[in-house]
């Protein structure tokens, strides 16, 4: 089995190599990820400066490639011209911190995963619900043990599988849940700062909101202590919207003002 | 009515120019727009660099500020620290290029309307089939005009419209048609190059694929001279495959290797 893995924290994360680890035991691990952190890079590409490849061990033991762009590069640049055809699976992680409801927009981890679904591939974005890496051990496995059973099942074209893991030792994690995406979303602010020249700036700051209460929800899942399995597509369509639109009389616009 | 506009092809683009040209017959308008282009900067928000406001008349007309960041940065710090509050609609474009298919994921001009959603805010996203802006008073019209159908029939929490407009004169323009998300993807590929110091470096290729054929897809009627008028959301959950993920045995999955 020829499986690729990627991230956002970039090739030397921690979650990165303990993920690598996993895989490697079930099929050929090649590693092509992000020079640099890339975090909150959702699906961004890079086209405004060239890409650049980086051959680089991961830890004198997997083959590597840094690329100086994002996840979506990564993906993009190591199926089409690195590997050249597409691998069995793509799995992207481990994440330092969650990627739950309105977070999966922003995450470079789940579009390096969704990447590779666009291109046809299998894939699987993982991430555990706080950076220490205490209890990757059970990310990766997870992702591992999932890998197999997507082989086994097959996953329709375009979907990805968000798998989040609560960070408590593993005895103390109740089972897995299917779950989707939450409508909690981030309560948003920004943090006024003056540089020594004068100048005020401003870093994004604000937690997350405690929206959703059924446990079938990935955010509530895993406050739960439930690994968070959720299907994503990337059908954007609201199609109860689409139906509606039909009634809106659209014809009525002019083009000329 | 207040109306904040943004887009990702930067603060001095003309699209944006002649949206609020458009828009400012209908409302107050208020641009808070990147200081520099950021197309296919995706979803991708700014946390590794502070965010700086620079107020800047757009063409000594129409109150602006532009912003080092991506379009979601621009919508999300304009709408909780420059406007302290949500306008009636935000209007993302006129962008330069068209954002139907795929293309939806990788775009800038999308996210700040999605971000705007997020926000709860209604939001439109508009752009222009090619560069030219000799065609952007077609579009600019209907985003005014959309702006307030929507103020009448209301979108649910959380929809965007996604708007195409054919870039020819406005008497062959077919229509207007509800449509959905096309399945037409990139077909990728890569230009190797050598700098002058023998190092290779890439650029990303390749044309959209015709994959669709019904008229109700944002590609196809695009295609057809028809305006395309798509209704996105940002719950990517597959609900089909989270239905099918019950019969995996997910519980059979064990946590320690």
């Amino acid at each position: 089995m020829k499986i690729l893995l990627s991230n956002d924290d970039g090739i030397d994360a921690e979650g990165l190599y303990r993920l690598a680890e996993a895989m490697s035991k079930i099929g050929e691990v090649t590693i092509i990820a992000p020079k640099t952190e890339q975090s909150a890079a959702g699906h961004s590409i890079t086209m405004k400066v060239p890409l650049r490849i980086y051959e680089q061990k991961v830890r004198n033991k997997f083959t590597g490639y840094a690329i100086n762009g994002t996840p979506a590069d990564c993906v993009k640049i190591g199926i089409t011209h690195i590997l050249k055809e597409l691998p069995d699976i793509v799995v992207s992680g481990i994440n330092h911190g969650s990627n739950t409801a309105v977070s999966i927009i922003y995450s470079g981890t789940v579009s390096a995963a969704r990447e590779a679904a666009i291109l046809g591939c299998p894939a699987i974005a993982v991430s555990v619900t706080d950076h220490n890496p205490e209890y990757f051990d059970a990310a990766a496995n997870v992702a591992k043990e999932l890998a197999l059973k997507i082989l086994d099942h097959k996953l329709p074209d375009g979907t990805v599988l968000n798998v989040n893991v609560p960070n408590i030792p593993e005895n103390e994690i109740k089972g897995i849940l299917p779950t989707h995406q939450g409508k909690s979303k981030w309560d948003d602010g920004y943090e006024e700062r003056v540089d020594p020249y004068g100048n005020k700036y401003y870093w994004l700051t604000g937690k997350m909101s405690d929206t959703d209460k059924e446990i079938h929800n990935d955010q509530v899942a895993v406050q739960n202590n439930y690994i968070s399995i959720t299907p994503i597509h990337f059908d954007l369509t609201d199609y109860k919207v689409y139906e509606e639109l039909k009634e809106w009389n659209l014809e009525e616009i002019k083009l000329d003002s």
